[in-house]
């Protein structure tokens, strides 16, 4: 039983995209894994470039890419009919084509039979792996963070990929393990936990991280929050099926409400400590809180140091904005005795 | 959105079953709800008896009966070929047939047809129904109770009914709420929630249990334990969905370690009570619990009077065997001030 596996160089597909943050995929890969891309197929009236070499899909099958990735959200999240030859091309030139997208691209006829001819793979990233156990609960080697938010889209995969990218820098052996879409697509591999049924959530996390080398730390990006009426179920069996030795708070500083949930406030920093760890105790008992990651975008510079050093004497722990700060003392932290 | 639902009266059955054992579901529906069955159907060399009467498919047609309910799990859970002549008669006389077995009746080809010739429907009860929302966190009107366990199979299934058999027994408007496949083909409808993807299993409790009376109850079955490794998702879902104003715990006396999970042990009463009702709070604020029901089969009488007084007088709180005692102590005390 393996996680869904990703084949790079990738060409990222931007189409006729004119709005950024429709291309937040696109830009995410490009930004934090850039040796997977080999570059970006954009239209002529596209107005978003992740940066990277324009390509043809002549040019990309030439290059030896892998994969065709859709890395923008189309508006109305289907394919429009500009990009479907394109797609097809693609398919035709054996690249597999992976999407997050809710049209399956699996059924439409010209990509389907164009992927049969070349034996491409349509990867529907949505879409779990079939056969998932119930989780073991049995304890595995290696070490492993979970990030666990305040809400959902607090930053728990910008923090993930961040502290991934601070252990890498001190040269700690270390994997990012991605648990959405855009995790996935930009580490080539991972889980869509959300998408997993109940009874498998917990086991679709420990296949997620496998027993690794007693020194390796995985980097589990976190989904929803245990304080949230809708996701806390996803949020709880990633928290046991990860068993993580550290868990690392995410929150958004202006956060007063549940993300469209009004009826319903994010919890305090203390508290959302307190039950992520008190529950992760269940498959872990030597789980810690190692830190607090906030994105404070939307507070004055002055605010903002205020606020994390705030938050920092009353947890005893570091307190980073990860955009700004990186997580380099977070990391430093789990090497304290 | 309506949960699963199934048409009286039913007709179970059971075939050439000889270990009762594997006949549980057909004793619990012909126990639980008599009024739902009309008959059983056994081959001659059955070894098993409902306790109702006996049919043969034109005689159950004759009754008016709609529904050919799969009562017992035969060996190896798929169908013998012994059986399927019974089926497809059933489903040509146009009887839904209901089942919650691995094999997927609507898979061979001579149900299916017979089904499609006389309208009649397949329903598999482990097929939660599709399109299923994210929970809203709305609360509901209405009282609901939800049994939760200190682990599987310690009775929250017979404890939940035996809840709202005593709730009826004192006049109260209740409706059990079945979230497991014996539960759901006793009561006729309900929502397998194990079975649904982990960012709906909220929001399939939500829909299980919709608004209603100020003064009805909704009586739900738990599932899974929050001190299960693999299931807890699942009960965090079904708690947070259910928004219960009431907890009852459900234990067996003698289980010693989490049944199949031997590093695990089951908590305390006091801890299973106080994670419960904590998680609760989230959308039911004014959640509490209102007593414990132990499955004390495996101990001699006297010890069984001792276990359950040392509970009462530690949790302060009703504590019965609920196939002994009944439920109606703790139908009470969700009545006291």
């Amino acid at each position: 039983m393996e996680p869904l596996t990703l084949q790079a160089p990738y060409l990222v597909l931007v189409g006729d995209t004119e709005d950024p943050t429709y291309a937040k995929t696109g830009y995410g890969i490009a930004h934090w894994r850039p040796d997977r891309v080999a570059g970006q197929l954009r239209f002529d009236n596209a107005n978003v470039d992740l940066g990277v070499p324009d390509m043809t899909v002549a040019q990309a099958a030439e290059a030896g890419v892998r994969s065709l990735v859709i890395g923008v959200a189309p508006v109305g999240g289907s394919i429009p009919d500009s990009w479907l030859g394109t797609i097809v091309s693609a398919a035709e030139a054996g690249m597999d084509i992976v999407s997050g997208l809710h049209t399956r691209l699996g059924e439409i006829a010209q990509i389907r039979n164009a992927a049969a001819v070349s034996g491409a793979n349509i990867i529907d990233i949505r879409i779990p792996p079939s056969g998932l156990p119930v989780a073991t609960g049995r304890k595995r080697s290696g070490k492993r963070l979970l990030t666990v938010g305040t809400d959902c889209a607090v930053g728990k995969k910008y923090s993930a990929l961040a502290i991934h990218a601070a252990m890498r820098d001190a040269a700690i052996n270390a994997t990012f393990r991605a648990t959405g879409q855009t995790g996935i697509m930009i580490s080539g591999s991972g889980m869509p936990i959300d998408a997993v049924v109940g009874d498998f959530t917990s086991g679709a996390a420990e296949i997620l991280s496998p027993d690794n080398d007693p020194d390796h730390w995985d980097v589990i990006e976190g989904q929803g929050s245990l304080f949230h009426p809708g996701y806390a179920a996803v949020s709880l069996g990633l928290l046991h099926g990860s068993q993580p030795d550290a868990v690392v708070i995410c929150h958004d500083a202006t956060r007063t409400e549940i993300a469209g949930w009004p009826d319903y406030a994010p919890p305090s920093i203390p508290d959302c400590i307190e039950r992520n760890v008190s529950l992760a105790r269940l498959t872990n008992p030597a789980v810690r809180c190692a830190g607090v990651c906030v994105n404070t975008s939307s507070l004055q510079s002055e605010e903002r140091d205020e606020y994390l050093a705030t938050i920092a004497a009353e947890t005893e722990l570091p307190c980073v904005d990860p955009v700004i700060d990186g997580c380099s003392t977070i990391v430093a932290s789990l090497f304290q005795v």
